[in-house]
């Protein structure tokens, strides 16, 4: 990485893709300086040495806007009068809005290479950065024509520097695929977790793994994904209209059926309840079978197809260095674990874990964990 | 658990369900016996020592009716013909439909005690089956008004026997606590899911965590599913409905603001537009907000209010004994460690591992680990 040296970046807004950027740009030799409208945040995204604060004396390579999608042609255009020279990008997770602005109210279009970085956490703030955050994960870029080949080869660079793996897309395509892989199951996951509100605590009470799993990112920033959400709102309605009629299947075929009896027989109704119970059934059959194969076309690990792994289940003592004398025995068996879940289990002090791993290797950790004294499933 | 030396059970269905509270009860001294109409599955969890194959001599204890919702009572009644005097339960995951079925259709009512274990896996099948499926996970028993206490008493130690721990319902709490806990998580999780069926493979390739668990239920056996909807049609479509609702107010703010730019300001467009604006940006906050707030109510691990763990992030590469050296470090600092999340990065040999832990132990954790060379971050 001796060509990054050299190499110089403003980061506007350290929020947490902001300071993420700004700590493994540093940590890769890039000069870093960072500004934020609130003082607090630039502070602690510079003591956590995501770089300096305040302006560079000398115009930095790349300026990366890293502010709410709202803001991003605003700041923009005000940074590019002090560094006219300047190659901008921001990491805003809707593009053709962005660009739309960009190139309407600002002098910059030839110098900006719109960007957004397929990373990011439940949580948000500088406190939360990672230098590590972008590592291996898609970036997206979405030059458009009319931009200088510098300076989408200068943000490549950046992306590369930081670990990020470089997708090119144009913004239509980008916002299409956000709003189905991101931002439509972000509105799915807050509608069903809403339902919670009015539930009783008893009906809590019965909430597995899979309410959680289901509801895990209806805990994300109620105001960042508002603005999100607004500025991608064709992509998203487009996506949630499909949504709402296949809403609108199922809930008939449940129309058709409630009150009805499940034990169908040719006797004890008449038959026209019993073929729309059938029919019931072939819409719901439809629906969740498209969820499934739908569901299988999520690449897996590595960025290539997906992998099936074999889950081995081992009860373990919810105690320290459980854990660790089974990753140890694990480890001995020279089995690498590919994933790892663990079940908890309310009111008592045993976990199940279960370790992925390659289905060829079940075998080898099974007999070496089982002679090791381990309950293996 | 000597008292459970001379019970004996009759599992009725020798799926997953059937076969782990076989395995179950076997492990504790029940005398247990096993029943399928698919002799494959009887033969394989009697091999797996979930039961005897066959019938009993003596009239069971307990007949356990583990089969689908809509053949409950159909099956009950069969069984009830040949051991009228035992005590008769099932697993089904609605109560209102087979408490309905068996009060009109059989004789069993004064013998039957409903009920439904939460617990299950996305797999199905004997194969899948485990003893530990029920330690510590809640079983709702569901008798009504004219169910002997002794039948009532059977039932619960044979929940007790398996390591549930019993919730006492009526069969309307229970169908609509799973409606919102379960049913409609599953319908949300499928339809959300199927939208990736018609998405470019591009689009696939930006998926992250969230999609992941979002959909993981989407997984679920299509024909189970679809067979769980139809019996609880009701429940399910009363909070579809809500969800429909907030939907629409959701779809009828991305109309709202379709086709408008972020960038609003009093003097480039109208102030009848930027009011849509702020209107479309209240109810979607709105929405997501609820969201944040429902996902608060889900209880947390042991039994208890929802618990917040701190999550310690650790750079681990992705090679056999290299998470066995960090559960090692971690059991060295005598840290218990609650849950762990690996975050697998596409293209890149190096994962990140995310230690969740007591917020008091972050510190410990973290010194230790750094002095044993990982990259905490």
């Amino acid at each position: 990485m001796n060509a990054a040296r050299d190499r110089s970046a403003l980061v506007v807004g350290a929020g947490l893709l902001g300071t993420s950027i700004g700590l493994a740009l540093t940590a890769v030799g890039w000069v870093v300086h960072l500004a934020d409208a609130d003082p607090r945040a630039e502070r602690l995204a510079a003591d956590l040495r995501a770089g300096e604060r305040g302006l560079p004396e000398e115009p930095p390579d790349v300026v990366v806007i890293a502010v709410p999608p709202a803001l991003v042609a605003r700041v923009g255009e005000e940074y590019f009068r002090l560094f006219p020279q300047s190659t901008f990008t921001d990491v805003a997770s809707v593009k053709t809005q962005v660009q739309v602005e960009i190139d309407t109210y600002t002098g910059l279009a030839s110098h900006f290479v719109g960007g957004h970085p397929l990373a990011g956490r439940e949580r948000s703030g500088p406190d939360a950065a990672r230098a590590d955050l972008f590592e291996g994960r898609p970036w997206v870029l979405t030059p458009v024509v009319g931009v200088d080949a510098h300076h989408v080869r200068m943000v490549e660079d950046l992306v590369r520097a930081v670990g990020g793996v470089v997708v090119r897309q144009t913004p239509e395509e980008h916002d299409a695929a956000v709003a189905v892989v991101s931002h439509v199951p972000q509105v799915a996951a807050s509608l069903v977790a809403a339902r919670l509100l009015d539930a009783p605590p008893d009906a809590l009470g019965l909430a597995g793994p899979g309410l959680l799993d289901t509801t895990r990112i209806a805990g994300s920033d109620p105001e960042l994904w508002t603005q999100i959400l607004l500025a991608n709102a064709e992509p998203v309605d487009a996506v949630l209209e499909r949504l709402a009629a296949d809403l609108d299947a199922v809930r008939a075929a449940l129309a058709r059926v409630s009150g009805t009896s499940s034990v169908v027989t040719s006797t004890d109704r008449p038959v026209d309840e019993a073929e729309g119970s059938v029919a019931a059934a072939d819409a719901l059959r439809e629906a969740l079978d498209a969820g499934c194969r739908g569901r299988q076309r999520i690449p897996g690990k590595h960025g290539g197809r997906a992998v099936t792994y074999a889950m081995v289940p081992v009860v373990v003592p919810d105690e320290p260095g459980a854990l660790a004398r089974l990753f140890v025995a694990a480890g001995e068996a020279g089995v690498n674990i590919e994933d790892v879940a663990i079940e908890h289990s309310p009111g008592q002090p045993v976990g199940l874990v279960e370790l992925a791993v390659a289905p060829d290797r079940v075998d080898a950790l099974a007999r070496a964990l089982t002679a090791g004294g381990w309950l293996v499933h």
